[in-house]
């Protein structure tokens, strides 16, 4: 038998509290820097009453018919040339953060939009929505929620590593583009759809098949002679979605501001990987 | 002053170290309950290795030097013109399950690729690995290996609703296709990356940046005139990685069997959702 003193053993409790608490300090601070592909875009709502609910879906009613498909063939030179002339003005593509206020002609962006919805989806549900904000005051709304949570992932969330990999990037949370660029397109994914008699209907890989429509976006942008910047807003899902009236079932995906450069626009400067470095060949 | 045996101590230190380690499990089965848009696709190795060893990723260099943006800017009249026909050109794309074995000239898939190279991703880490299949004892294995998982999915894993959502659009699981097409594109999202130290570097975003890439690699096959389907191989992502030598960082994302449609390829006939179905102005 040994004697302790109040003091003592009050010096080692508080010790074991101290190590205790540092330990689950670091636990959190490790799962809030982890960037996730969903998380950060999460609503209140999520996929998992989709799940549960998905044999409420109503049963196809119809086979749909077959017909032959009609292709344009090009000659081996042409195919050639147009692949080659395709690359070289996807190559000029690049992330512009400085975006002139100037307007531009709506009927592109409806031309640009229409093209996103050729992409495929998983058995064609055609889960986006494109919200195009032109008024000044939305895209202002915008800003705000954007930055406001923006410090706080800067600040808090990301963790020094990941806020110094963007540094590089000369990224920050102040977004003058959010303001300045004539149009924003919001791009929600749609976590399931409806049936015509109002039911649940599952949209299989519906993240993967949004992805892909903002690609063919970002490749109809380019083509048309406007710039953007590929922004996915960390944790402004919700507040997003209810500033702009989009139903519990729709989630932000992604946030292009849409424009021309502005004059002083400037780019990092990097180069991309070469084809031997991205491609495999068996 | 007070008593303690050395008995009472170690109740005591094995009670507050017993609520630590509760603590800690429960921490853990949150993350690991979150629900996961890769799940399907994920791999035997995991991103919990990549986490624990996110702080080992070494510090930016270098400020990456800013350079100003050259800019192609097109009259109104143009950029109407070329967002229509780009548009027009994408609209014609269908899914074509039924492809020619003519061999098509490897120029032009260098080029798609190079295209789908451009796509932006997460802090410029381009985390993508296109592997090009032309040997056909390869893509005979390919097949095997997705016809064997994919009956198990028809018949047990999928669900009878997805099966018959899915028989609208007559796909089983017999893939002529992937014997047939002269080139299989399988598309890998690298889930982390290399430092020139061999150190790991976090790629934020992967799936969403791959899947971009993947979508201008679509509007590419389409404009040089060559036709695919975009598949995602359920439950085949490790066996098709260790067929194809991939390392453990590299997972499945999609496979695209790209050549010439088959005289007799046909479409199912269904129409896309029309701008206003899809396109909300604020």
């Amino acid at each position: 038998m040994f004697f302790l003193s109040p003091g003592l053993v009050a010096v080692i409790c508080a010790f074991i509290l101290w190590i205790f608490d540092r330990k689950r300090r670091e636990t959190q601070a490790r799962a809030e820097a982890r960037p996730r592909v969903e998380e950060d875009l999460k609503d209140s709502t999520d996929l998992q009453q989709v799940e549960e609910d998905a044999d409420d879906v109503e049963e196809p009613e119809e086979n749909v018919e077959h017909i032959p498909f009609i292709h344009t063939r090009y000659s081996e030179k042409e195919m050639v040339k147009r692949s080659q002339e395709f690359y070289e003005l996807l190559n000029k593509r690049r992330s512009i953060r400085f975006i002139s206020n100037e307007q531009v002609p709506m009927e592109v962006i409806d031309n640009v939009i229409k093209a996103a919805g050729t992409a495929p989806s998983g058995a064609h549900t055609e889960p986006w929505t494109f919200v195009v904000v032109k008024d000044p005051a939305v895209k202002h709304q915008i800003r705000e929620v954007i930055e406001e949570e923006e410090e706080i992932n800067y600040m808090r969330r990301m963790g020094h590593r990941w806020v110094a990999d963007l540094r590089k990037l000369r990224t920050n949370w102040i977004k003058d583009y959010l303001d300045d660029a004539p149009v924003l397109i919001l791009i929600f994914k749609q976590v399931h759809g409806f049936t015509a008699k109002g039911k649940k209907k599952v949209h299989y890989y519906n993240e993967i098949s949004v992805s892909i429509a903002c690609g063919i976006l970002l490749a109809a942008l380019q083509n048309a002679g406007l710039v953007t910047v590929t922004t996915t807003p960390l944790n402004c899902g919700p507040r997003l979605r209810a500033l702009l009236g989009r139903p519990a079932h729709e989630k932000l995906l992604m946030l292009l501001p849409v424009g021309y450069p502005s004059k002083e626009a400037t780019v990092p400067h990097f180069t991309r990987k070469s084809l031997d470095q991205i491609m495999v060949t068996v």
